[in-house]
């Protein structure tokens, strides 16, 4: 069922609600791609009723980022859902999330704000304000669709750990599931930017995921130096890569880590061909 | 019911959605008077269970406010909400409410953040931040509790007419209800900080809802012109009173209004006796 007006939504889940189902909520911005559909079984799999979001949030992107030209496929997204079994797919229009103004600015909207600690580095680094608009329209689809679980892909890793945190300090009263990054067959994680990419271009990107892989052997046999991991990076990259950042996190405070472990993420951001792409790799 | 755990009041508000019934939130600050009472009782007619909480919120106070004097009387607090008919009294710690580490900077703390047109006027303009601790803490409040109405008194207009926005901006799916200001009979606003004043300063205290009242009175007369009512006002005022704003502004987008109109509301804050005081009347 596609719907577009966040009354109709309310209604459904009202009526789901007092049945006593239980509701699971994948957010997206459209482009469904096989690491959505693998959110997506997963909410089919463990809740009663499925609602996917396909909402290209204008607040969340900056100044000179790929706001209009981001793909819109709303048909073969649909067509996705249905098949994988959804419920609900709400595609509602910026006017519709942000009223008839259509005020973005933080003048005029209240805003969800994840702490500093967590923004102020890697992806918030360059796209300032990002995650405040992250944050708020997730907060709204919360508030709209009131689910007991909400997938989020590994693949956007710093975006998930600041919406656990967010849904920690509010006392948001559902569950995160985290969900693994899914990858083509020649090791590119997935995503839907990479419709920017030429063929040559897919190529140059999977030094992304190869360089990943090869830190994780290299601490599997021992090495927990970070920078010496680092160094074993840098060969994989060349004139096609343009390196934004390659950083070693903790898994639930982002803080930096000289010596790897367990607790670990990899994270990496590069542009291929102009195309900003990111990717990361858990050490455990 | 008194309790001092969130996972405590989840089970019984969970038990409560379960039966259908509804539920009202009554968010203070404790030292509760007949204001407080008159919110609580409007309540527990409108919904089936109510919730007061009862939580001296430190983020919400600026450095060099009464946080630490803040007057603190949950005993009697308890005991007039018990009188009231209050299903659950929810008095967490500040612990309880930020978690382990206490830490309370924007640095490791989700934030609800209000637009800055409506903060950066009347309190918020010296108060900086203050609504940020508002819209946070309510917003848990909201998460925690689930209620289906909001009681919030009309005394702090501007965090009303705030909250209002909040709840719109992010689809919090619950009702406020304003309710009226309640005064003494001689036309004091009440106010947990009243406890601060002496019998003279209680005196000097009156100007203010005098002033506004006679505002009121000139604007039903017909006079419309804001700076012409703003100068029937300073006539009440003398060496006793220290006056931070007397504005006109619309009661819902906090507009400044140079006519007065029936959506009109007319703030005051001042001191006496070093006792910071708000009040505001609205023109209709």
């Amino acid at each position: 069922m596609l719907l577009h007006s966040i009354i109709e939504v309310r209604e459904q889940i009202k009526e789901w609600k007092k049945q006593g189902l239980t509701i699971g909520l994948v957010p997206t911005m459209g482009a469904l791609h096989n690491g959505h559909k693998s959110l997506i079984e997963k909410s089919v799999e463990k809740c009663d009723k499925t609602v996917v979001s396909v909402f290209v949030n204008p607040i969340q992107f900056c100044p000179g980022e790929d706001l209009d030209k981001y793909p819109r496929t709303l048909d073969a997204d649909n067509e996705l859902c249905d098949k994988a079994g959804v419920d609900i797919v709400f595609a509602p229009t910026p006017k519709e999330m942000y009223g008839e103004g259509h005020i973005l600015s933080n003048d005029f909207l209240t805003y969800v704000v994840p702490p500093y600690f967590y923004t102020d580095k890697l992806c918030g680094k360059s796209r300032v304000g990002h995650f405040d608009g992250v944050c708020t329209v997730v907060n709204k689809l919360f508030n709209i669709v009131q689910p007991d679980y909400a997938f989020f892909g590994k693949k956007d890793m710093q975006q998930l750990i600041i919406l656990k945190k967010m849904v920690n300090d509010l006392n948001i009263p559902l569950e995160i599931i985290p969900c693994p990054i899914v990858r083509e067959d020649n090791g590119l994680a997935l995503s839907s930017r990479n419709k920017y990419l030429t063929e040559k271009g897919k190529e140059n990107a999977l030094a992304l995921s190869k360089l990943l892989f090869n830190i994780k052997v290299c601490y599997n046999k021992g090495i927990t130096d970070t920078s010496a991991l680092s160094e074993t990076a840098y060969s994989f990259l060349n004139e096609n890569h343009s390196l934004e950042y390659l950083e070693f996190r903790d898994k639930d405070t982002l803080e930096e880590k000289k010596i790897a472990d367990n607790n670990t993420v990899v994270f990496i951001a590069a542009r291929v061909e102009n195309v900003r792409l990111i990717d990361n790799i858990e050490l455990n």
